[in-house]
Order: structure tokens, then sequence, then C-alpha cells
């Protein structure tokens, strides 16, 4: 198992959430990733590699050129804006819903904030964009690594990305990392891509990004989005449009879920995914469904994520890994590495 | 002049809005119509009435029943969901954007606030219901008076209501006042009503809520919103929809224009009522165009209200006049009364 790793995940360091009016701590910090080396390291898993750097091209194959441009300039927009900005995160004030317009952008950072965002939450700061595409080179150098040969590989990134649609941040997250991964099979000559999304919560971008398309199946599992973010995303019924309808898999399951329940879901997924005739999968890897992750209200416990890696294995596809949520609880680690020895045992 | 009044709207008074992730005083408050009644009283400029409390069907004309359930509702659940909310305001923390849904109802608070809102700056307390629905009954009684035979009222309302929808709030907004004075003309037998709406930004609620309509033409003259709140409404090509088509006029101008920009504008949506043949007009009256309101960057003086009353006297139609916006200045009473003081006298 080859693990793409990039210590500038380490630039991206939120000072502060917003949350119903209140600054809170925020939780998607760098630490993640250590404990997750930490533990790969302890476990001799396979290499550690730092991945080559892609060009902004390979980013525009899923995010908008409007978007990159934005990421890649907000912050210094942010510090012009205000010279006391400098000492605090940025943040959007307000929302294009309904049918307000995306086509026009404003001139101002503050209306562009809000354009390509969908929370009040996600902070960007100055190393946000260095983080994020460290990120993106982690998760094309796994895809690309399938094609030199590898059974299994996986991209170590923070921020996570499943909630990061074409033109929009948010839920932590900036660009794409899963998506990333699958456009990049599908341009080295892979003919369809299951996406398997096991964070606790919805993956909304990822969903978003090729609900009308035919070449990736995306399905996932995750806590009902009437209970939890991202609340507007992810019911059962959202099945794809046009050339995409159809393969669009949610399983939502309500808070309170036991392990038997998640391991269902698993099945209906995998079923969708044989049947579709994948010939690569992308793996988004959150491990927010522990029973100790205080974000999660499903009941996995750690041995179940070896479980996962084994059931994944057993579809007989190569497999890309791509880290997605997890809070900083001491079982981190070993959750994220158990799904990766469990594939790597049973393949 | 018969203004409708209810104290009731210091009841809203909110501690804090989120700019940018900072907590920061919140400039929509009770001393606003406060100050207006100073001014109505001083010049005597007629009788200052209580309204009548309109009935819940009367609201549902113009917003959901499941938006109004929310509002009466919102704060008690805001208390449910943490025992500490009781000394903060109510806020959303994600919006669905983009593809998202709005047809599924969450069932938490947090996901509630951010399908029924549009920013992270409106706050919502135990009193904001009752001071929405006050104002509310002031615009509605307004609009009755027309019927009851006079020329001008005047809804001395707060919170304003130009960026409320059907179905969301935000911009300081809750029930949209003017759009409920125009329902309840068109619901007493007028056949056609213009919206005239002269604050300093966009009313994107007003706009959305008539955009199909062909019974309310909606005219609004406002900051490009490319350079400032809302942002993703507001455009000059905003032109209506479906039997609303051509009935939408937005007279966007740029930060820095002065008052012959902003008089010219004036006639073109003078212009557009005149040919729509409207039978009576509601004006949104937003004062935050003033030179000195720290939300403006228009140069209109003080006695540039007197002018904009006399020029809508000259459309020879009955009038509701609705509060909007207008920062705490010592020329917000002066500035307001003045509008309707050039109606008055040139009627």
């Amino acid at each position: 198992m080859l693990t793409f790793y990039n210590e500038h995940h380490a630039q991206h360091h939120g000072r502060s959430g917003v949350v119903g009016a209140n600054q809170s701590a925020y939780r998607e910090v760098p630490q993640r990733a250590d404990l997750v080396v930490s533990e790969l390291k302890r476990r001799g898993l396979g290499q550690i590699v730092i991945p080559h750097g892609v060009s902004l091209a390979s980013l525009e194959r899923v995010h908008t050129a409007r978007y990159l441009h934005f990421l890649r300039h907000a912050w210094q927009a942010w510090l012009a804006l205000d010279a006391t900005n400098a000492g605090r995160d940025a943040f959007a004030a307000s929302w294009p819903v309904r049918a307000m317009r995306v086509d026009l952008e404003p001139e101002g950072i503050l209306g562009r904030l809000g354009l390509f965002s969908t929370d009040a939450t996600t902070p960007l700061m100055a190393g946000t964009w260095m983080a994020a595409k460290a990120g993106a080179d982690c998760a094309i150098n796994a895809a690309h690594a399938l094609r030199l040969g590898e059974r299994g590989s996986f991209a170590l990134t923070r921020p996570p990305g499943q909630h990061a649609g074409a033109d929009y941040y948010g839920g932590a997250c900036f660009l794409n990392n899963a998506a990333l991964a699958a456009q990049h099979l599908l341009d080295d000559g892979v003919k369809r891509v299951a996406i398997l999304d096991i964070g606790y919560h919805h993956g909304n971008g990822t969903q978003d990004i090729f609900y009308a398309r035919k070449d990736v199946l995306v399905t996932s599992i995750h806590v009902d989005p009437r209970t939890s973010y991202p609340f507007y995303a992810g019911h059962a019924d959202e099945t794809g449009i046009a050339d995409g309808l159809g393969l669009n898999l949610n399983v939502p399951l309500a808070p309170g879920s036991n392990g038997a329940q998640w391991f269902a879901a698993l099945e209906t997924a995998c079923l969708k995914i044989a049947m579709y005739g994948a010939e690569a999968i992308v793996v988004s890897l959150g491990v927010d469904t522990f029973s100790g992750d205080p974000a999660s209200r499903f009941g996995l416990a750690s041995a179940d994520f070896l479980r996962i890696g084994e059931r994944i294995a057993h579809l007989d596809l190569p497999v890309v890994f791509v880290l997605e949520g997890g809070s900083v609880v001491a079982e981190l680690g070993t959750n994220v590495v158990n799904v990766l020895e469990g594939f790597e045992t049973a393949n």
C-alpha cells in the first residue's frame, strides 16, 4: 500500500469556526493527519512518499477555473479588505440560496466568499490553498499509482474533500480529492469508476460533481441528512439525472444505527458497484462513523474498520483510499489504518 | 397621512451580528423607529395609530405556511438545543446553495435555520416573531387604510422586510411588509399594484415573491449588487419570468452615484409605473441612500428626500409607505419624514 502524504497540509490550521454566532474551536486540525501517519509507520504498512505537484489543468478537470482562481487569491483579497484581517480566518456572511444568481461574480471578497461557499463554519486562511493543493496532489498521485501497478494506494489528505463541489467549499473541504482521483483514473483510460463514501456525513460535493454523469457511480452511506449536516442533500431519492440517472446511491441511516445496520448498507453499496461494472474504486475514507467520535451517532467499533477493508478487497478491484473525516480521538489512526490493513490482508 | 406603529417592534433587539467570523454590534436597532416616531410627532404629520392584529391567513398570502410555522417556533427549538442558548441570538451555520434541496425540512433547528435563511448576520431571538408580526400588522393595516379613503399611509415598521422572501429571512428582514401590503391591496380589489423600492440595497425578497406574477410590478433603485449586499440578485437583466416577464425593473447604480444620477433612475422607475397602469403604489422606504448613512455610498442629502416624496405624489396614485432600511444617524427621522411630507405637500 503506497501512501501519498505532504506535510504542507499543516498550513491549513483553522483558528475558529462559527456555529450559531459563537466561535468554537475548529476540529479539522493538522493533528488528525499526524495520528494517521504515526499509526501507518508503527505498523509498517508500506512506503510513505511525497506526491509530485500536479498542474492546475488537472484540478480544472473537476473544479471550475473561476473557483480555483478564487481559492488561490482569496486570502490576499481578505487582507486587502481590512488591515486587521491578518489576525482572523476568512468566512462568508451571506449565500446565494433559492433563485439567487451564481453566474455573476461579485467584485469584493465578501460577495465572492459567499458565492463560492456553503457555510459559516469553514475557515479560509493564508495556507489554505497550499494545503488543499497538496491534498489534491496526494489524491491524483494515488490514482496514478494504480496505473503503475499498485493494487491499492492511500492519499493521506487534509483538509478533506467530500463536501467541496465543482465551484464551492464548505464542511471543512476545499478541493474534492476523491473526485479528482476518480477523474484522473478516467483520464488514464479507466472506463468506469465507482466512488464509495463511507464517512458519517453525506458527501454532497462528490454527488453534485458526478450527478449527471455515467462514467462515475457515486455510492454513499451516511447519517440521515434530515438529522445532520449537510441537511440539504444525501436523501435516498437522489438517484442522479440525465446520463447519470440511476448512478447515484445514497443509503442514509438513522442516528443510533449499529454495526449490523451499517454493514447491511455497505452490502447494498458493494452490490451496486459490482453491478455497475466499475474498473476501479475510490473510497472516501471517513472514520467519523466510529462510536467514540464526538461527531458520530453510529456504533462502529475499531475492529469494524478491519472488516470494511476486507469487504472492499472482495470487490476485487484496484482501490484509491482518500482520507476524509474523523475527529481527533485516540483511535483515529487505528481506525483509518485498520481499513487499509483489512484491504491489504484480504487482497 | 395615517401612520401605523406598534411598540412591539422593540421585542426584536439583536445583540450581535456575525460578519467574517467576528461578532459585531447589530445596527438594526429599536432606536431607528424611535427616531422616526419623534420626528413624526414633532412635525405633527398626522395621527399615529396602533394596528389591528391580522390573521395568519393574511401572512400566508405571501409567505409559506411552513416558513411561518418555523418563525413562530424557532426560538423555542433554539432553546431546546442547548440550555445556554437563552443567552445568545440564533443564527444558521450552513445553507442550501446550488442544487441542494429545500423541499425536505430537516428535523433539528440548525438545519431549519439554514433552510429558512440566507445569511449569518440576521439574529433571531425570543421577541423576533412578535416584532415581525407587529410590523406585518402595520403594513396590512396601512394598505387597508387606502380602501378607507386615505391617499397615503405609512407603516412605521421594523424589522424591515425587503430582503425576506416567501420562505426565507435575511438581511435583517423576516416578513416582507411591502409584499404583504401589496397583496392586501390586490385582495381588496385593486387590479395592479406597483412597488417602488428606494432603499440602498436591492430588495431581493420582494423581487423573488412577485417575479412570475403580472399583478405586481416591482421596481427598485439600489447600489450595484456586484459591489454590495445582497450580491446575488438585483442586476439589470432580471426582468421577470412567465406571467411576470417585463414586470421587474432593477436600476442598479454604481457606488458613489450622486443625487442627479439617483433621480434619473427614479424617473425611469416612475415612467415604468405609469406605463404599467398601476392603481396603487407601495413604497419600500429605505433612507440608507443618505450620504451620511454609514452603509451608503450614494450622495443623497436630506432635502432630496422631500423631492422624492414630491415625485411620488406626481404619479397621482394612492401610496402605502413602508419603512425599510436606514442606520441610526441624527438625520434618520428627518429623512424619512421628509419623504412623507414631500408627498403630502405635493398631493
